[in-house]
This record gives C-alpha cells, structure tokens and sequence, in this order.
C-alpha cells in the first residue's frame, strides 16, 4: 500500500554525480536517475520499451540522452525514443516513463505518481547540508522490512526505553511519559518537554551535560510517505513550562536537527535515509561525528528489532493490542490510507491488515 | 501435516540454562522457552500480542517475568501481560499463548495442542543422562526436508546396507531380512535377531567383536510424533531363538541403547535429537565416544539422501511404488494421519499426498 | 514453453567419463546419465520410482545397471526395476522414464519427448572435436535466465554493436545493416556480407587483418531447441557480391566456426554450450586460444545483460515494442510457438506472453 502522489526521497545528491547511471527500486518501480550535463537530474524508468534491459547498463550520449546498451535504442530525457539503428521510423509506443525529479535540500525527491499532479510545494522542509545553523553527518542503511513498520517506530518513541537503552541512554521516562501528538497537514506532530534527568541518564547526543539543571524540548514532524524533522533543543530546566507543551522561547543551551526518511523499495525491502548534527556553535567535528556514531548505533538496534518483528509477522499475521502509545502510529498509518483511499477512489481491497487499527 | 495434541522435544535441557531466551519453531509456532529463577521452564508464543517483536529479543525480570524490548510490555508466565508502560489499564487481550512445557529424561517437551489435554504419561520413556546403565553421548542436525521423509527413513531399517554400508558397515543382510514390525499404541515395534556375521562385516556401535560366535538382538518402538528408543544388545549364538523374533532372556554380552526424536520446524525444516551410548559396564568413554563418531557419520549420511530425496519430490510430485521394507512407514503414517483426524475432526483436505499409501 | 520432441544437448561427451554419475535438469526434468562398461551412454530420470531418492546417488553395477542406494532397488538401462532386496516378486510399476540418448559431433543429445518419434536425422550439424578442419576450444556457463531470451541474443546480431563493442570491437554496422534472415526446416538461417572495416575496428575473432582489403561472410542457422551453428569467413573485397546476400565461392582468406547450444535446465535456469575455433590452415593453438579467450568474454558480457532483462521483466512483465532486427527472434519463437502447438493439440494456455508478438 503505498501513496503514488508524493515525494520519496531517492539518493542523497552526492550520491548521483555526474556520469553515474544511478539505479534504484522505489515503490516496486525500476528507476534510472542520472545527472545531465547541465547538472540537472532526469528519472526515467529503468527499463528499455524494447525489450525490457535495464537502462542503467547503457550510456549517455550527447550529454542528455541515453542510449540502451543491448540493442541501442536511444532515449531523450523527457522518454521519447529518438533513435533505433537502422530503423528510420520510430513508433509513437517507442517511450519509457519520465518521472518528475527535484533536488532539495540535499535529497533527490521523486514523484512517483501522475507527473502532472506533481507539486514542489509538497516536499517536506528537511534541512541540508548547505544550512548555517548545522553541522550534519548522514547516511542510509537497508531494511528488510515494509516501510509501516519503520513509520510505526519512528512516531512511538516509547521504544527508546528499550531499543535504545544502550545507545541513547533513555531513560524508562520516553515509554511512561506520553508526549503530544496532533495531526498536521500530511502528517502527524511530535512534542514534549522532559527534565534532562528524564530525558537520558547521561546525555543525549548533542546535548551536552551541563553544570544548570536542564531540560529537552523536542519536536518532530512525521510527513507523507515517511520524512521526520525533529528538533531538540536543551534549556535551562526554569524554561520549561507547566504543561510540558507549550514551545520554548528564547535562545537554547544548545540544539540539535535530524532529518530522516523512509523509501520503500518494494514491500518488505526500505531505505532509510538519515542526517544528523548539532548546531555549528554548540561543537565542532568532533561532537558532530560523536553524535552520528551514537545515532548509527540506535539505527541498527532498530534494524534489529524490526526485521526480526517483520518475520515474525510473516510467519503469521495477526491482530495487534495496540496501547496508548500507538497514537502517533495509528494517525499516520490513517494519513497514509486515506491518501491512498482518495488515489484509488476507495478501493477497499488495497488496504491491508495494518489499517484496520488505525481509526 | 501434524499431530498437535503430542508432545514434542524441543532441546536438550543443557540448551537451556537459566538467563537463555531459547527460541524454536515448532510445527510452525515461534516459541521462546526460558527457565524461570526456581529452575522451571516457561514456553510462550515467541511473539508479543502488541506489536509481534520476538520475546526472544526481550529480556527476563523478577526472576520469572518477561519484558518485550521493543515497547516494554511484560508478561507473566502463565501468558497475561502485567505492565504496559505509561497505561493504568491492560486490557484482557493483552497475552500471549503459553504452551505446557516438561523436563524429562534429558529433554525439553513441549505440548502444542490444546493445554487441557497435555497428559504426561503420554512422553516416551526416553533414557536421559542420569540412567544409572548407559554412558550417553548426544547431538541434534538439521534437516531441510519434512519430518515424515525422516520418520519413513528410521522405521525401516532396509536402507541401512545402502546408506550406512560405510559408517556401520551394515551388510546387505539388513535389507534382504525383514524384521518383525507391528502396531503398539501410538506407534509401532520393530525387532529382530541378527546373526552377528550377517549384522555387521566387523561390528556394530557397542558391540564389540567377540571370541564367541556371537547374534544381534535389536528392537525399538517408534511413537508419535517421530521419537524412537532403541535398545540393541549382543547374545551368545546359541541364545537366537529359531523364530528370530522371541525377545532374549538372560544377561546379554554387551548392550547400548539410542533415544531419537524428529521434530518438525516447519514444513520443510526438521530439528534431529539423538543420544547413543553403551552399558557402563561395558566400556569407558573412549568406547561411547568412538560409538557416537559412528553414529554422527551416520546420521550426515542419512541427511545427504533424504534432502536430495526432498529435493526430488519438491521438483514433481509422484506416486511411491512401495515395497514389502514400507511396513513400519506404512504403519507409522496411519498412526499419525488417524491421530490427525481425530483432531481435524475427519478434514481429509488435511491429509497430503504421502498418507494415500498409508493404510 | 518447451518444445518436448527435439534433442538436447545435455553435455559434453568429455563431461561423462565412464563412472561418472552426471545429474542434470532439462527442461524441469530430473535426468541421469552415465556410461556403461560398452562406453553406450544411458539416460534416466534421476528419482527412484519407490521413494524419489536420486539414482545419482547410486551406484553402477554389473557395468550396465544402476543401484538406487537409498533402498537398494536395481535398474537395468532400459529403465526396468530387476531387484527389490527382500523381495520377490517385483511389480510392473517398478520402473524409471528412460530417455533416448545419442553421443555426435562431441554433443550428448537426450530426446525429452515421446522416445518413439526420436529421430536421430534431426540432431543438427555441429561440429565437433574430431572435425579435421577446425582446432576447437569447449566450455559452458550457466545463465539465471529462461532459454527463449538467449534465443532472441543468438538470432539478432544487431547487440553486438554494443554488447560486445568490447570484447568483438563490433561497429555500428552490426546495429544499422540488417542481415538476411529466412525460415528454414525447424529454425532460421541469417547471412550477410559486411566489409571488414564495419565487421570490426580491428579483426573479429579468427579474422586475421590482411594486408588485403577484405569482406567478412558470415552465415548461420538457428535451430530448435536453441542451436546455433555459424560459419564466418574473411574474403578479398572484390569477392563480396553486390546484393551482400549471396554466398561466397571460391577459398576464403581465413573462416572459423562456432557451434553452440543452449539448454533450458528450468524456467529461468539456462546452460549455454560453446565451441569456437579456427580453422587449422590459419593458425594453431595459439589463434584458438586468443579467439577463445574473446568469446569467453563476449559471453559473460551477454550473460550480464540477459539477467538484467531477466530481472527487470519479472519485476513487472510488460508489452514489447519490437523493431525491423527482431525479425531472427519473432521467427525463431514463432518456429518454437507452432512445435509446441503441435504437441499439446493446440492448447494456447501453454503460449506465454512472449510468443504474441512472434506473428
């Protein structure tokens, strides 16, 4: 079950310089993404209409085009065949699908729906390399598991007291302490205040310890098809307001962003794209790559335990009892069906088990 | 195809020690069993009712209680979830499935049907390390094939002069002489005398070579699911009776006995327990180990050919041409498929392409 | 989709040495083949009709006969059961497939279809070892790919121009200049002339550069199941006709032959037989190993792209868009489509997605 109409992060754009045929699985759709040599990228299915070799094995010519390197068709960037050798005549059938394609903030962002729904203004405010305020480090690992499953995870942190007792040092406080949760445009948005003795038994990353008793504010966004933008921020503990809601105001102690996002490849095969650093006046390189040592770390033990859930639910589907820490879970998995709903005109059978939780 | 209501060997007692999350499939359930603080096992669906993370990845508490590491719920050894962390209220369908579980003569039993019908007496009177007679040595391999492939191979002895002429050195005779073989309860017998010339071409494991003209005396009974109890024993020539099947009087040369038990995984994944061993009194470690050197060579050598033997049928079905040598895996497939219907309540649909020979 | 009634090649004849148990997929089927003590060849389904273990596994006795050594049933060469052990009567069901097998032109060649309308007249002419004109070199690889994709390789050259720009030094002209191709008896045949500045930059395996200029006849026939036998010859310029279709006269400067096979072992596990040498008036070993040596390489290049296409179409199957150079493939399947009819009276659910668009 996957939304078409929307952005999925693809690549890191360092990961697509030019001359490299970069080929990836994105929602069950071989894609070809490559960089003209005007430095802007083009998404083309990746597979020739002729008789289906993957376009990633071929070679661009005239430093736009693509040439098929099984029997030579050639592809303009927009998909039209414009030439088969030693044929004059090119059929109008003669086309691979284009995708629409944006480079922004650091991601390269593919519509994987109609191309002509395709609207910029959709893709999430992830925060790049080239900002000011941060000093990031990043990378991606592999899932063997659908891409829910990883959602799931990333809007309950309640199981940062369990997955995470080693790396992050939570605290029991993240799996007793319910943050709030409230639906957004796309989305759902994560917040709490906690007492930095709550928050983690030494330091979270990028929060250094301090000598005045503190206190974390975190917020995140969780958008459509699975980005997080999560902001943390250390304060002195008398900032922290009744409610444990309410934003802060004024400068932090020190602060930190991450932003992450989950691709599907297939169904139970997902990238996970991630960056991860404090800001540039809180440390240098050195807390910047111990942080990121620290967050690797977290994202393996989540790797772990959801490939090893993914088994066990394909081993045999069931009903899950869901807690009252499922809310974040279950109002983004709603996102997601009824994004997918309005696409398929309400067709019932496209949802699967997961869903029946959600409302 | 399986019998439920049975119980099961799923370890040897030494693979679990106490702080050992051990988990198994059986007949296709996940199972975790550990061992509470007062020495007691626990068996449970390896899977919590929450979100399906393994239990095995969780971490015992309280000396009996187990805590999921994803989000923290606890349960109780009798199944029900004692504490969802940041909930006052569990709901009664907070649990998971808890499975009778006894440790006896060595092994770990696990009952897989309906717990108010685990009856003990039912566990096959096995010979465990503490039987004061026998010197045992013990092992289990993995089969990648089905557990009655495995059941047909041990209750017929025929494919000893093929496959074991290299490890026992069986002569031909094992196929060409048919053993006495009938039905016992949830089972079946199978004995026979063996001149010691046409038992083996030197000896077999236990039985040493003697001065004296010497016969073989074999008998094991093979029960539900797949365990069989083997007691072999060396006789004075003189003591065969001319019926070979009359059971021996007296004190035999030398004896050893084996315990085995198949238990399938799944479907195409069988877990193959077994110890071996002489009498004491008949020799010192050096004579059970060299014994179980034989016996492991043996049981690769049985692995070998009942894999391919899986791997053929996978590739196309067929109808077995059986032969006078199928009695006691005739017999045992009737003991298995009546049991089986008994439970399904007569489901022929149940009933797979093997069983068609059975009766 | 197989066509049932032709020859295979299942091997080389130096693959099966006498004592040597060759085990083999063709076409889904399990076969054994192995040598008798007269140096005959012998074919059989390689599962015992009593229990499916493989005859592979056995062992040959009285130089004729093969033993199943899971149970010890004995097989004689015609594919009759003549032993049981411990039993006398042996009943008319006891008995494995046998398969017409014919060693020729260094091919063993198994019939998979109704033994009584094998026809020896139909095994085309490769040539083989004993060939006194060409100095051969032998090998074969395995593909992930099903055989009919390699059949469309083998029957349009026009790849070369970029598969195998490498390894050949093809031109362009492979690509833009279309062969002649005509239905033959039970295949096609494709010729052409090329002059050998657009043959290859620099020579084609076996094409010695002349001081002379030069033209390059080549001409092969494409036969069911997939064999491929190809004779290709360098002559003066001023030989090659005007129409670059009619065959040459008179002695070549240099020629080389090539016979090829390819054997479908399942769905999507192929294995492709080769021979390529020069003849012996042009060189000696050293020529054929160089032209070896460049074939070699130009296979693995075919087989990377083959398994692309492999992949690429399972991951979604799809409509081709067809060109004026798949005239060689659309006949060849079309020639395999009708055989395949003719077998199964006409039974168009055994026609796959392929075959429409080979009329």
């Amino acid at each position: 079950m996957y939304v078409r109409n929307c952005w999925y992060v693809a690549a890191w754009d360092y990961e697509i310089p030019e001359g490299k045929l970069f080929s990836i699985r994105i929602i069950d759709k071989a894609v070809l993404i490559f960089r003209k040599q005007d430095g802007d990228l083009v998404a083309l299915a990746d597979r020739c209409c002729h008789r289906f070799a993957p376009l990633s094995l071929g070679r661009v010519e005239d430093g736009c085009n693509i040439r098929c390197m099984y029997h030579g068709l050639k592809f303009a960037p927009d998909g039209r065949c414009i030439e088969i050798p030693g044929q004059d005549v090119i059929p109008a059938t003669a086309k691979v699908r284009v995708f629409p394609v944006v480079e922004k903030h650091s991601w390269v962002w593919i519509w994987m729906g109609d191309a002509a729904a395709a609207d910029e203004s959709l893709i999430p405010n992830a925060v790049g390399f080239d900002d000011p305020t941060y000093n990031l480090r990043s990378g991606s690992i592999d899932y063997d598991a659908n891409y829910q499953l990883i959602n799931d995870n990333l809007t309950d942190f309640s199981h940062l007291s369990y997955v995470h007792a080693n790396s992050f040092r939570a605290t029991p406080a993240w799996a007793s302490i319910r943050p709030s949760v409230r639906r957004i445009d796309r989305g759902v948005r994560v917040s709490r205040w906690l007492p930095q003795e709550l928050a983690a038994t030494e330091t979270l990353p990028g929060q250094q310890a301090t000598s005045v008793e503190a206190a974390l504010w975190q917020t995140y966004d969780y958008l459509v098809p699975g980005v997080l933008l999560m902001y943390s921020a250390l304060y002195p503990a008398s900032a922290m307001p009744e409610d444990r809601v309410t934003p802060p105001e004024g400068e932090p102690l020190s602060a930190n962003f991450t932003s992450q996002a989950v691709t599907p490849l297939g169904d139970q095969k997902t990238r996970y794209f991630f960056s991860w650093g404090p800001r540039r006046i809180d440390g240098g390189d050195e807390l910047a790559d111990m942080m990121f040592g620290i967050a690797n770390m977290a994202f393996t033990e989540d790797r772990i335990m959801i490939e090893a859930q993914q088994r066990t639910i394909n081993e045999e589907p069931g009903q899950e009892v869901l807690t009252s820490a499922d809310t974040g879970p279950v109002q983004m998995r709603a996102v997601i069906r009824r994004l997918v709903k309005q696409e398929t005109s309400g067709d019932k059978e496209a949802l699967d088990v997961f869903e029946h939780a959600a409302e």
